[in-house]
């Protein structure tokens, strides 16, 4: 019998329909990258992105080759930085500028390199730039909320195969997070506690739904995941921001995110992902309902019109199987 | 300069942003869809589908194959119409059985039929059959919403190319489709009009977006669309449920779906798509607010982790100028 399971913070629902009985093996596998003769991420082609925001060097080396990390604007922005949001009506309508940034974090140098081999100190590397944009961005009282997000291999929407992912800073709270925000809030309000911490709490005495765990954090399958092999690593304490994230925090998110990575790769072969980090929205001040968090998706299954109409996804693997199978997976 | 521009149903964003100056070829087109050799929805194989739930046939015609249209339940259902909802928690979590019908409306007997090719009177069999199959399964109070949709083309997610639409009944009104009443109703609450009938009446009135009319109908490329291309079409006078339509409307909106469709043929070569019916919720009381209608969505951009984590659509083209292509599209 098909399931319904429901998100307790966005009260989505979902359907886990494990009638057809599909096993990591059977999801079709990815393509392989494009192979394009020219990249504009790769060294000797700094000049063909817009210029640099912030890149990271080896000390001393001035020169433009010798990054580990760069961060540029994205040649095509879907918002731009420059003006004022100049609201406007049209009839029943409304529409602004698309004041924002949309900025590239190309995440080395070498065009091969995937996130789930590079060493955890080159991952950490990744995640520090992720922080130092968001701080720097969030001086400018513009903008509402900076999403952080990972497309990887083209069927997860990747157009470039040299390793980046991407920041979008928005002038407003989008729908999304603000449901997620709200759904937390609504729970705190009843509970007076965190609903991140009680599913926590929750899964780590069970450990149903546990794919790995370390000091500060732990990676689960959600109990009503959208998607096959759906994963989300938390910090194990309260922390509404991920820019708010110490030393430690980076040592150990950094380690969890390759090893969670390094599992779907060995049990689901490579596959297309894309990733997010959801924080609390810049200008919030209240922060005991909310938890910091990234959201991993393996490209797996077609969305389709159901899924468009509704937000009622169709799940063909329990999140339980799903847990287990990279629980399992040895590296 | 990018745009945002706001959903006034929904109160989504989108952003519509023309940077990459897409026209309507610059699209890749839909691979040829695949060449099975055995089809369970060929005449001839009527004993490979589920047991028939309805189909039209000819005058006394009562051989297994002389059917023009035929029903029958999903072969792996994502939902199963046996049993109770047996609602039950586990810690903070909520499930419940996955009670629902899924069925498919099997649109032809000729396989290589394409729905914008058919005539306008089996077009309008195939809304008669959507329709007879709605109020077949309103009379069971379990449903609380019946969806209508068609995944056309591999790339929008169908998984066999004989032409056929899908229904999905479930127990919970879906969160997109709630949120959708609720929008109509806030603006309803506020303005005592029905917000559709108010986009209606400033769409004929600017010309802008509109795509196709007949008498009953009115075709549009929606102000905030989130996806290039989409197209509304929605009944001219204010009507919350698809399935009160009357003869003389079945007639117009089989004629217009089928003219916006072969619009869609002729300047996007064949797209994939995805098209569903938005109708009020079964058990709705209050009928002022809602307004049925047919949403089109051709797959044209890959949706990725950005849309997926803020609900916040990137649209490469403006709604005016598909609008433009679609409505100077010859047939």
């Amino acid at each position: 019998m098909p399931q319904l399971r429901k998100d307790p913070i966005t009260s989505r629902w979902v359907i886990i329909s494990t009638e057809r009985g599909k096993r990591p093996l059977d999801f079709p596998a990815a393509p392989p990258p494009p192979q394009l003769g020219f990249c504009p991420f790769c060294p000797g082609n700094e000049d063909k992105t817009p210029p640099e925001i912030m890149a990271y060097r080896k000390n001393g080396n001035l020169s433009d080759r010798g990054w580990s990390l760069r961060v540029v604007p994205n040649k095509f922005p879907a918002l731009q930085i420059e003006g004022d949001l100049d609201r406007t009506g049209e009839g029943i309508y409304d529409r602004m500028h698309g004041l924002g940034a949309h900025e590239v974090i190309i995440e080395s140098p070498n065009h091969n390199d995937v996130l789930s081999a590079m060493s955890e100190e080159r991952v950490e590397d990744i995640l520090w730039a992720y922080r130092d944009r968001i701080l720097d961005l969030k001086k400018d009282d513009r903008f509402q909320y900076i999403l952080i997000f990972k497309n990887y291999g083209e069927q997860a929407g990747a157009s470039l195969a040299h390793p980046h992912s991407q920041l979008i800073a928005t002038p407003i709270v989008p729908k999304r997070a603000r449901e997620e925000v709200d759904g937390a809030k609504a729970y705190f309000d009843y509970k007076e506690r965190c609903i991140f911490c009680d599913m926590i709490r929750q899964e780590l005495q069970s450990e149903l739904r546990v794919i790995a765990r370390n000091d500060e954090f732990v990676a689960i399958a959600p109990f009503a995941s959208r998607f096959p092999f759906e994963t989300w690593i938390l910090p194990k304490t309260h922390e509404p921001f991920f820019h708010d994230a110490q030393k430690h925090d980076m040592v150990s998110c950094a380690r969890i995110l390759k090893e969670v990575l390094g599992k779907m790769d060995q049990v689901l072969v490579s596959p297309p992902y894309n990733y997010l980090i959801h924080s609390l929205p810049l200008q919030e001040t209240e922060m005991d309902h909310y938890h910091w968090h990234i959201e991993i998706m393996p490209t797996l299954v077609k969305v389709a019109g159901f899924e468009w109409g509704t937000g009622f996804y169709i799940n063909p693997v329990l999140p339980e199987d799903a847990a287990k199978y990279l629980r399992e997976a040895r590296l």
